[in-house]
């Protein structure tokens, strides 16, 4: 069976143009100015609607404890909302082997929508690991995840750091780094609970940008001693994007993520009372405002490579309220992969503040390049994997919690209206959304087995 | 009729891909994963080569006093060299109506082979230019060049450019800029003479980077203050670059351009025998070597957005030769237009400076994308030009003078082995190049009516 | 006679420490532990009170056309404010030998009671001027002053300015510039007026600091390419600093100045009826309330090398007033050379931006230095005159019109309260204020036949 | 009795003047033009020749484990070199009271020539530590040090470093920091020697500009996160000092040191034969020469506040020859307290790099005014210390182990001619150093109780 798009404007990291595609076995085979349809076409009106790629979230959290979104709720979520493809991360245990490890997770994300792959998180590094790694590449899994926070279950230190990034890199796999000093960190959280400073206030303000800046100097400096492509996941501040910028001059290998909550909100929303605040606690912890201009200016410059959702569905209740007391018991991370697409396209695009080519880049052409999906995903282009959104700008709709598929009890922007309405989303050419209903079956995503990390 | 590309590998700024092309009057109008002839269908094998967007060369100087490439000449190397639109400046006298002065330069480009544009150079200021720069727009022509030096004949002084950015943005008109403070320089050249410091190797130390970068500040903050869009020609140091790189930090609408002699050659050329150094004479100077690789990565990094070759055909014998005895009355200016595109793709993606799509980008899209070209060129998408460039990565030449089109007695790369031989070279559809061989016809280039300027 | 001042806090821009301090002639002879008076012996008292080098300023424009405040009234208010030397401007016009003007200066100021300089300014650039230039330097006037605004009467072009720094610091003449880009300033405000924009409010936002960057970057470029000392006069902003910043990191000689006005209000007087703003309006205009920790922290670094007052005293009615309808109209320039002193010490010493050293060091012992008067001034030190002033910090007094020497029908810092109260000065040992009482002769101050600058 | 310094040049931070010098029990009492001696008077003539506050060296480590010279032979070198006064670090055992360590040193110290202080060097961090870090100050020692490299031993982690700066700076207490990242260092050191990369050459190598800037970035930021005040000791290249740079403009209360083996030497000495380069071994190691200009101009502007020797005397033989087969175990560490006077001098003041009173200001005033010793020490003031050197700008020497006082079998600047030969030094107005021969007598040092840290 051939899928013909018709009529639509065609977006990609460099171009828009209006043309038919065709799709045939989950591929796309042909752009052109028209292509005929025949009997037994499935043919999708497009006209004055965007066709855009899909969307590539790399930085998802589903099915981990304390949160309520499994790969079945969540691709869901993800797949409504215009994301095609996830990678997500793995939890190996300490002791634990990451190959078996990771051999769970294929298990668990088996149920879902949309194609996924995973980053494997790497919380400690001795002889077993380092022997590891490497065979993460030949497992289709060219990235890993260091943390340089949460102490005695993620965190590693630099010379680990140094070791992981040298070992990763020697084999072609990129290193994530949440960075954050943890240590002083932890200091400053003791400090202020000590004086009874427990409001959720207290978390954007034991954890500063001052701290987020220099953690991200240090990782880029150690991965510069190791030779090593490294990318930063959520860059939340001006502070920390000058070292990114600073390393880029360097040459270092390195690259930024930053998400939608740090270019739409904002630090006042944790003064609000517990049960609102609560929601909005994530590390790094949300901005003084000033930095929102900052980090779109870093997108659209370039300097910021992609934006991603760092969904972690926790709920409120059982979930962000253990914290009532003491923020620093308030479970990190926030839910988002359903509107991250939306967000950005109304708050880039239709707010003007990017371009339709550089919203492609930033939602699905640059993940899929860093991560080793390119060309299979990231674009529009013959011999591409059919993962298509279709979004008609000319509609609108309101964020609630109350319609969406996401499972918590509570949405970050409840009450937002954007403007762009999704209407059909596919993933190899299966509508996974078709005039704004789900269709998709659980079960037929696949495992994204990526290519190592070549410099783009 | 119809042409098909067959089986070449496509490349935009976005993307490369193995496909097929269709082209109808001389307009894409298909990508297909195949294509099948049918009888009358012109078929290219492009198996195993490139299939890139024409070049845009959106700085050249056919048909100038002192040169000897005029429209044909020139427009035949472009051509030959894969370049496939011009922006060529025009020269109005002091007292002469730019309209009028365009009028005439749409006669000398009447027997152009390729399509051409026109940036209206304007070297006064008075009620009469402010009153006919929108009419440029009008007129196809949305761009103007201003010059900070070469005092009595083309420079502007401050106010000038501050009114003349300011008219011309308000038309959607973007605002060339020859950046070297002219004044001083002058001063620095007598000071040189007078010494009897007259060879070649003085162009250079009376020009320094300082004062192009003084220049390159002042017209960034000029057209700050006007909110106008600036385009910074030929820019050839580190200084000036980072002039650039605050005035886009600070949002001004600011763009950058660099040429393959800064990129390829370096001061040391100016301090060989007069035979030889006369011919490297242009202005910015060639550098210090050390600011090639500043170049590259600032291409590389985005914060250069195009390259182009700034084309001035002055001939050593009755040309280069003038300033024998005193090196300010060499006429300054290089050929460069029929092998800017070889260049840039030997020293540039063959040498692994930048990828494939990034080349495209500084060739093709991101010149078209800011004088108003695109999407008519700058890219292969459907409803685009077939401007289109194949070039054979598995062959190499030699430059030389002796197998150049362009009309100049010397080649200032002579001896460079480059990877990459084009093949063909097709405008609007129509074969200029074939197998190797120039096939163009004189005056079938046609006059760009661009659009006006639009931030990217 | 000897005197003797006991039992201070003296305070140089190295050490504070309480000692006598004994003057002989005029000059300090010793500094001492304990001197002990005989008979005949002058003795001022200063337990618990600072002893500080007289305050030098070297930006004022008394005598000037359009001001009421000639050389004895405002060396009177100097003198009662702290100021024991002052460099004033000279006003050659167009035409006239710089050195007659010198003539006709040393004339105006012979009722002075403190001792004083000039800088020359120089407005026009031809053989004359070339040539008169290095004999300033013999007749003791080691500075000039260039402007970049002020069209017509004033301002000199860029290879003007090159051909006089280049003469000035082959003299051993440090360069003073008024940096401003007057050229786009004049159009700004031609705009502004057009648009009915007449308030003083236009004042600032028609001089961006944007033009003052700009300029100033241009001054230190020129400054470079000659190879010569610059002194960036009345620095208002951030965005200048950090081209005087650049500019000292390459290597230029460059040296900055600030002024009271711009460390202590902002440009919020300006939104003020016009009663009130017009008293405000000088030029760079005051700024954005941000810039004042920028300037503080720049003197507090050594950034920023002097304090200055840019002392012209324009009074309200018949001056001020003429701008009632256009901004435009209001002469610049704002009375501060009897209060800079005051000020100083207030908002650096007393509110802790700066130390007691700091405070010597920018109010007396840099001007010194900058301007060829050390060691005679500038400092407490054996040999050096006995410019003296005795500050009691236990005291304060309220800064009023009413109370004031200068001549000016207002005073900028009406109502302000500061900290520490001039006791006594001291002009060459001889006490000009005792007891807080004014004792000065009009006459008595000297020419100071400066020294060549040499880098410091 | 008295002693009188005739007729010499006085030079203190901000002023030279000729002028005699008075002392009474061991205080300058006064300074005066002319002190007529009487009988009974000690009177030294100085016609001619310099007179400067004795050199303070803050950094050294005498009577360490491995070195030869004790507080006898070490500070009787520091003495014949210019230096008055020292601060040495003490080394408690990890589990030892710092305050019994300190008695131990208190004893260690009794036979000195000079008067010595103490930076109490912190290696571990617990709630003993933490109570005794503020019990500190109390007994005179206002710093601390600590060490970002030499794990096991000496290494403090981030939140340890955080917890005793704020325990320190609470205090009153500045924490000095050795700025290597010493975890990556360790590792880049094994992977060197398992390649069998052995020689002096590869300590350099292993110990990158990189990784001392980053860990200089890292302590800053914890500095700034502890609101504390911090002193980098030993900065030795761009990259560091940039940091250093960055913070003070945040406002941090940073200072930096550097050595004079950073602004003389360089890393190619490393490259020589094990017997020469073997000696060179100190950490952070030298660097390329093109960092001397940088370290000079950071001297000069104020960006590095003060020099100090970094005093190790490492011996070859049974010292530094411990490691011919394999750097790592080359004993780290310089001679340089005898000479640093004399080269600081030599290389700043007669090669024109730094001003008389800059060079004062960073032997002598910043060092006291840093570490709580003014205005007791660090100036030539009524009621300082008459801790004064005599130095004849007209003769000059030839470094050499044959001649100096330092028990190292050799000596860094062998053969180095400088001008500027030490005729006088006194302690406390105590001759140490008489007509250029030593008078010293052990055991009269006396132990330097400190002042709390205040900014400057």
């Amino acid at each position: 069976m051939r899928t013909i798009i018709r009529n639509g404007t065609v977006a990609t990291s460099a171009d828009v143009f209006k043309a038919d595609i065709q799709i045939i076995n989950g591929v796309v085979t042909a752009i052109s100015e028209r292509i005929v349809p025949v009997e037994g076409d499935h043919v999708i009106e497009a006209t004055d609607q965007y066709v855009f790629p899909g969307g590539i979230d790399v930085h998802t959290h589903l099915a981990f404890p304390g949160t309520v979104d499994d790969f079945e709720s969540g691709t869901k979520a993800a797949a409504s909302g215009g994301i095609t493809s996830i990678i997500n991360f793995t939890d190996p245990k300490k002791g634990q082997s990451v190959l078996d490890n990771l051999r769970e997770w294929q298990e668990k994300a088996k149920p879902s929508f949309i194609d996924y792959g995973f980053h494997s998180i790497i919380n400690e590094c001795n002889e077993r690991v380092l022997e590891e790694v490497p065979d993460l590449a030949e497992q289709g899994v060219t990235s890993i995840k260091l943390f340089m926070a949460y102490k005695d279950h993620l965190m590693v230190n630099d010379v680990e750091m140094y070791k992981l990034m040298k070992t990763a890199g020697e084999a072609g796999i990129i290193t994530n780094v949440h960075a954050e000093n943890g240590d002083v960190i932890d200091q400053l959280i003791s400090d202020a609970l000590s004086k009874g400073n427990t409001t959720p206030y207290f978390h954007a303000s034991t954890r500063p940008c001052l701290l987020e800046a220099e953690a991200t100097g240090r990782a880029l400096a150690i991965a510069e001693a190791a030779n090593a492509p490294v990318y930063i996941v959520h860059v939340s501040c001006a502070e920390a994007l000058q070292q990114v910028e600073q390393a880029k001059k360097r040459g270092v290998q390195a690259y930024a993520e930053t998400c939608p909550q740090y270019l739409v909100l904002d630090s006042s929303y944790l003064a609000k009372p517990f049960e609102e605040s609560a929601k909005y606690v994530c590390s790094p912890p949300l901005r003084d405002k000033s930095n929102q201009t900052v980090l779109w200016n870093g997108l659209a410059s370039g300097l910021i490579s992609t934006v991603a959702s760092d969904h972690s569905s926790i709920p409120f209740e059982g979930g962000k309220a253990l914290g009532r007391d003491n923020f620093a018991k308030i479970p990190n991370g926030c839910p988002g992969i359903e509107d991250i697409f939306s967000l950005i396209y109304h708050f880039g695009v239709h707010e003007g503040r990017i371009s339709l080519q550089k919203f492609v880049e930033i939602t699905s052409s640059a993940p899929a390049k860093l991560f080793g999906l390119y060309p299979k995903k990231g674009t529009i282009a013959i011999g591409s994997d059919a993962d298509l959104v279709v979004l008609d700008p000319r509609l609108s709709r309101v964020i609630s919690k109350n319609t969406q598929s996401q499972s918590t009890d509570y949405n970050l922007y409840e009450g937002t209206k954007v403007q762009g309405v999704i209407t059909y989303v596919l993933s190899r050419g299966e509508e996974l959304v078709q005039e704004g209903r789900f269709l998709g079956k659980p079960g037929r995503g696949e495992f994204l087995h990526r290519k190592r990390f070549k410099k783009i």
